[in-house]
């Protein structure tokens, strides 16, 4: 029963087999081969615009190299307290950038609000050297907290970004998740909502290790590809990341692979909220949980052999844990922990 | 007729099919899995000591990882001229240590040799702060001209490198074809020659995107974990990765494969080396034939399907032209180029 | 009447005066010279301990240059939201560590309070790769606020560090105004009270171009005067900063300077505070008065010459203005200011 | 007799007394003040054309702050193998790049020739992420080797990186010094020959710690200011180092001053040269004689109370020593040294 994660499982049987698809004979390495201009092709597609993709291996490369490739080393990202850039890469985004400052701002459920943008944006002086200047927000989708950002809310964002010329990343890490929930298509949820660039994650739905930066302005992957070779992200035998990719988008298994995972969040959610002292923290709008749980119960959920994170304490005698499912979480274990946490 | 380089080809069948047998179930992302522990408890068998493993996604990460674990920004790094670090890797090594400085030095086929490097460090003054402090010696193993230090060269640099305090970092991105070549043992062939940390090389020998770092010496890994995460090298489903490279030295395959790509070199290179006008430009010793050829040569060459580099100009009428092969290059291709040559 | 920073006056003639006396003759440069050896004979006296003294021409440089000393690319950085390396400094300090993350924290009046400290740190897990891992505390003395943290404040904050090995700076751009106020000793205001490394602001209370770093622990220094010239902060005639910097500590002009700045004002705030509609923002410890003032009065104190920051909006109709008093503030200034306010 | 370098004499009367002419009252910090503006005025004047005049405290952080301005992070610097960036910076031009490659060529007496230039370029494939971007051509006047670059010659290292749209920079840490040998005004040495950026040294003679950047392409400037201030280089009481360079160039003091020190290395070159066993290793054009002597003599020098540099051994029993003269260098110094060399 593990709920770590949803890194925690390996890949879609899929997706395996596409590797085994595009092994045969000698290609051009460094991305010039057909795999990869196929992927640039199927994702142009979904996307309904020409877009730049570069695959790479981990969430991290992807958020850090957007956001070095938007920001001069002087800029500022605004973001979320809680974003995986803030918390979860060791300061990778400081790293690539040289050096931009990252500015954590609260917001309810994991999600910035425009109101906190804008008053955090004022407390930056234009053309004043002593000053980071802003340069991007950046959120996450799904966020931290399992919850989506609707379309007009990224538009709202974004047209704080535009306005002040900043350009708007989405970490989309889970942007499948996102998608399968709000029920728009890609562009809506990207950049027709406003978006510049997209992490668009693969790995944690399905990919063995394969995330994609997907830019929808052609001038804003300038020096991108030069950052990515410094780097070390640029991969040799690129078409085994593509090949990953482009099953990964094919025949919507993205999306299928996470409206299961959803919906075994769903189920799991239920299945804990009809107990008594749990509380759901956050609405489930992705395939997270998160659950305000009596400590005792934390102990016999794991003493059941169920694994998930504790996520911060969350008062007396009690926890907020973190559940995550995957496209691969099995029913039965769903099924088994809500059996053990009725009691 | 694909003769450009190693990492044209694809990934070995075993290799792909170790994916799939690693595939099933959860297991603890981040190489706490217990793929990554067979993986660490196999190197240091094959190296007959206990080594620390990391697998990485590039040869260049994987080098400017090493380099930044063992050298300030205030450090300097001497090396060969031609190596990758300096000519290949887009400035990776400098951007990974923050600023440490390549010391460029010439040498024939190839390699370092004793001399040079200790009249290079002359030059620089010890606790001077107004100069970059030597911190490390690099050196390619198979070099980039094809050809392979035998262990008492290692010893020898190394023994400079000790009495100063600097470490020694091999980049055997081609460290299979060196070993194949060589006949000795891996350990001989590193860390009992003195090799303190070694970039193993498996893409360009059959994986499909996994190379990775051993560390001899326990205590040089010190931030090292910090570094990679930060940088985004740190795979999630690092199951994958690990099962590339268990799978690689498993049961010799890392060794069979590049004395087949050695085989492949040595016949391509004795049906050039016959051929009027054509010289053979360094010893044959790993995959990598260098060859001066006439233009016209070249020219008939190309038009006949072949692939390769030209590596640079060679005088009047002539190019140094590149021609690598890999575990996967047909025989036959190497039968119709060499034809092809005859004329 | 120029009460926009302490920055905006020069030097005091004592220091001029001091840079005209070692200047005959040659001198050994960088920092070998006799000057420097006597600042360091000096500063050692004055802070009852040996201490490692290195003068550099900026606050910024100060601050940068300490932190990156002391944190790692993968450290993290507690200090107050307000303070100058977070919101002045156009992220020097993430530049010269590489990477390290700045955590903002709030406090009233300028000052981190232990509590949300040790709230900050519980969110980082030790040893955890993803998470930057805390290094040090910064603290600013006196605050952005104008107030001082008293010795047992400091000390509180220091061992909240040295349980967890973190180190404690202390941003002492105005260091002096923090003394004078404070009344104990410079030893009591640092490292008794367990600060490791201070920046020693000279240049806002009279020097030219010179503040200096102050280590009170030599094995902090490491390689620190490695990191001073690859950014470009040794100098080479450095007796001139070091002559303004002993000529500051001698016969306590520091502390002269200081006085008369803070006295300034308070006279000042005095005056405010007993005008209708006037409120003093935070309490007036040092040479900094923060006064929330109907929009009206702001106006026509700058209508009458007055020249001061608009440091944030202040509700309905007011505006939190900031005026700096110096050493060289004429009286008539504060006087003429105070008059026109009182309308 | 001190020859060790022009940095080990201290400042010229004018220009200290300079510093007590701008002290009084308050002025804008940070630049904006009028000594800053006459300054502006005064170089343009002097260049013949509109410059953009940054003054900092170091010449090391002039050459980094220029690269960093011109050249990206995965650029490529071509300078001269004993250039000051390559050799006496501790890698700051790497540092504030952020990881550009500085490529070190070899040229007879310290100077760039065209014909290595454009080899080294030839190895470099434009537009290839694997390779550094050549982006700029770094060249010191006067050189390390005390040579001087014609303007003819400046012009065809700067045709060359027109063509290739490469920026030239100019290290003038010895600018005056060059000037005054060469005879031509500021214009033809700088950017009437093709210089785009220009370090104007000022402390080496006669500043206290004061040079300048002076950029002749308005354009170039673009992130200057942020990088000079995240790199703690922007000075808050700037009026004092503008009133050194502003000193420094009035009434022909910069010249005046380089051409007494010029002249007292020539003189120290003509009675070294007529002595047995002595020859003088380069041209002497500027303020620096490089003599290759018998080390009995560098013994006897010694002995006598001389102090200069031994740059490098020399042959047999011989060693080449360095010896700089500066404006205030003491001509008794000089034939007391001839004495005693003659013996």
């Amino acid at each position: 029963m593990n709920f770590v994660s949803d890194n925690t499982y390996g890949a879609a049987p899929e997706i395996l087999e596409a590797l085994a698809r595009v092994n045969s004979g000698a290609a051009i390495s460094y991305g010039g081969d057909d795999v990869t201009a196929r992927l640039t092709e199927k994702a142009s597609e979904l996307f309904e615009r020409d877009v730049a993709v570069f695959p790479v291996v981990t969430g991290t490369a992807a958020n850090a190299l957007a956001l070095a490739t938007l920001v001069p080393p002087h800029g500022a990202i605004l973001c979320h307290a809680d974003a995986h850039i803030v918390v979860d890469e060791c300061g990778a985004p400081e790293f690539f950038t040289h050096g931009a400052k990252l500015v954590a701002l609260e917001g309810a459920h994991g999600k910035l609000d425009a109101k906190s943008v804008v008053l955090a944006l004022e407390r930056f002086q234009l053309g004043l050297v002593h000053h980071p200047q802003p340069a991007a927000i950046s959120i996450t989708q799904a966020s931290e907290c399992g919850t989506c950002y609707r379309p007009d809310e990224i538009a709202g964002l974004a047209a704080i970004a535009r306005e002040r010329g900043l350009k708007l990343h989405m970490d989309g890490a889970r942007f499948a998740n996102a998608v399968a929930h709000l029920g728009c298509s890609p562009a809506e949820a990207s950049w027709r909502a406003g978006v510049d660039v997209l992490s668009l994650g693969a790995t944690k739905n399905g990919a063995l290790c394969a995330d994609a930066l997907v830019f929808f302005n052609p001038g804003d992957t300038r020096d991108f590809e030069y950052r990515r070779k410094k780097s070390g992200h640029l991969v040799s035998k690129m078409r085994f990341l593509s090949a990953q990719l482009l099953r990964y988008l094919d025949d919507e298994l993205w999306l299928r692979s996470a409206r299961q995972a959803n919906a075994s969040a769903t189920r799991l959610s239920r299945a804990l909220e009809s107990i008594a002292g749990v509380e759901i923290a956050h609405p489930v709008e992705a395939n997270a949980v998160f659950a305000r749980v009596p400590n005792e119960l934390a102990r016999r959920l794991r003493a059941s052999g169920a694994q998930f994170f504790d996520w911060a304490p969350a008062g007396e005698g009690h926890t907020l844990i973190r559940l995550v499912c995957s496209f691969a979480t099995p029913d039965d274990d769903i099924t088994r922990l809500a059996d053990v946490a009725a009691g």
